[in-house]
């Protein structure tokens, strides 16, 4: 892309998307002013083709999962989302419809969230689609991974192993609309926004599942200097989820690779025993199922446990963490 | 690099630049707290190996640079340094030696500028490095692009045209110490920080010089809705940009290459008549060379003339919005 072609791109198919946002300028200054009435979070993920995503997925998908991945994270902090930058990085061979594919997925999400674009980066190199997005969030107090206690009930928002399953849809002996609906879990994130409210007012800690359930309980283990004993039987599936391992002979291993295997973004949080009710309440009245998985204890690392309370042996490298 | 690789690199190498700022969280968190006793600003630019620097430019020049030109772009909005995100992918070929020699660059300019680390994301994926910075800066009031007014003057810092011969130099016939120096011009920009009270100060629009003065001019004129009229002969040059100029037989032509040649990361600003002495006064005590190079008038576009008034052609495409 030519200079001019960016600064016809970023007028017309980008600009609209900062429109309500004054500190934005229009995209057309060196910097954007952030505006927030509370303090702010801020969090960066870039998701590359091929790697993050895959090569075939259609590049609506890849804006709104680019975007849905910042999200939880501001989610995991307890905070609402604000504005967003893109910087984004097109392959050389990049044709105007796959262009306008990522602005129409973008721009749809950004007026979903209600997070304008307020500036960022266009450039043009080398054979894959990069897409960087830094989110910027709302919070007064931010929710750590660092505050777990003891006696602490540790709670998970919606099911876990959807992603996992989608993204190995294709090899997976799977009816086809579980197929589809499992891919379109992997494709597109859900973080659940609505559970904000109730975190930061019950949480005492939270991060979003991302890396998969054991190693991201690992990171807040750790953050926290606590262990997190986790129940196996607890942990939430969806019917597909369910269904898929009903049909396995070895079903621990399928189960532990559903609880390792990642891009579910969901939330991992804690809150003390006497604020369970109210969290319990709170999360039926923003629409979020939120599971009880177990509990936090003194100690490190991550236990989890079958229903005969028998240890269940998690030998994974790359991202166990305990 | 393994996830295990990823968090090792990020608390070994990373985490060590963030330490000076508390809500960096040691980079172990999901997201930065943003804490600024005044209004931010944010801007981020990419950097890709082989487009935006070269193939063989040693990774830790590689590093400052991209830091460099964003906080070029906070000078420009009259905003001090804050803080940064750092989001990396790393070629598939990454050696560690090369990724210690970013660190190390990276370093040097964070504390240098006093900008810590506060979050980002590191990646691998495809054949060339790639780099995106979001700086973050304090500034009450933003200088923005479209305050200048007809009779300001137009004045621009330091020197114009080095970045341009620096990326040439190879090509270029020069003599061995000045193809150093415009080398090093090209590889490390010098954003003028010492400039941003005097911008704050008294400058009514500003921007900087990275398209090209004349391209960047253009910009100002749009924003701002007026007319701006530059006197070749005033541009500022370095010595050694003089002396190759001196040695070209199409010396107008060559002239045009450097003004249009961008890569300067120099201000180019504006000023109302009545505090252009104050102005002067205020860069001087700074330590840096300011240059009036012409004034605003009603009307739009950018016009150059020479000595004999006659206005000089600029024919380039791609750069040129005029």
């Amino acid at each position: 892309m030519s200079r001019i072609g960016e600064f016809e791109f970023i007028a017309q198919s980008l600009a609209p998307l900062a429109a309500d946002y004054e500190g934005a300028f229009g995209l057309t200054d060196d910097a954007a002013f952030l505006a927030a009435s509370t303090g702010l979070v801020v969090t960066s993920d870039t998701l590359i083709q091929g790697v993050h995503f895959r090569t075939d997925d259609p590049w609506d998908m890849a804006a709104r999962k680019a975007l849905r991945v910042n999200v939880s994270d501001l989610v995991a902090m307890a905070a609402r989302p604000h504005a967003f930058l893109l910087s984004i990085v097109w392959p050389e061979t990049v044709s105007a419809r796959d262009q306008q594919r990522f602005v129409d997925g973008l721009a749809e999400d950004s007026a979903g969230y209600g997070m304008p674009l307020i500036g960022g980066d266009t450039t043009r190199g080398g054979d894959c689609l990069v897409i960087t997005i830094t989110a910027f969030g709302e919070v007064a107090q931010p929710l750590r991974r660092s505050g777990a206690q003891p006696d602490d009930r540790v709670f998970v928002s919606g099911t876990i192993g959807d992603g996992w399953l989608g993204l190995q849809s294709e090899a997976l002996d799977l009816p086809e609309t579980e197929r589809n609906s499992l891919n379109d879990r992997y494709l597109l994130p859900q973080p659940p926004v609505a559970l904000i409210e109730t975190l930061r007012t019950s949480a005492t800690a939270g991060l979003d599942v991302s890396d998969g359930l054991i190693s991201d309980a690992g990171h807040m283990a750790k953050a926290s200097g606590v262990s997190i004993d986790l129940e196996l039987a607890n942990i939430p599936l969806s019917a597909a989820a369910r269904d898929w391992l009903a049909r396995q002979d070895k079903r621990t291993d399928a189960m532990i690779s559903l609880i390792t295997g990642g891009d579910d973004y969901e939330m991992l949080f804690c809150c003390p025993a006497d604020r369970v009710e109210a969290l319990r309440n709170s999360a039926r009245n923003a629409g979020v199922a939120v599971t009880d998985i177990g509990c936090i204890s003194e100690g490190s690392g991550v236990s989890v446990r079958d229903e005969k309370g028998n240890i269940v042996q998690i030998l994974k490298t790359g991202f166990t963490h305990f």
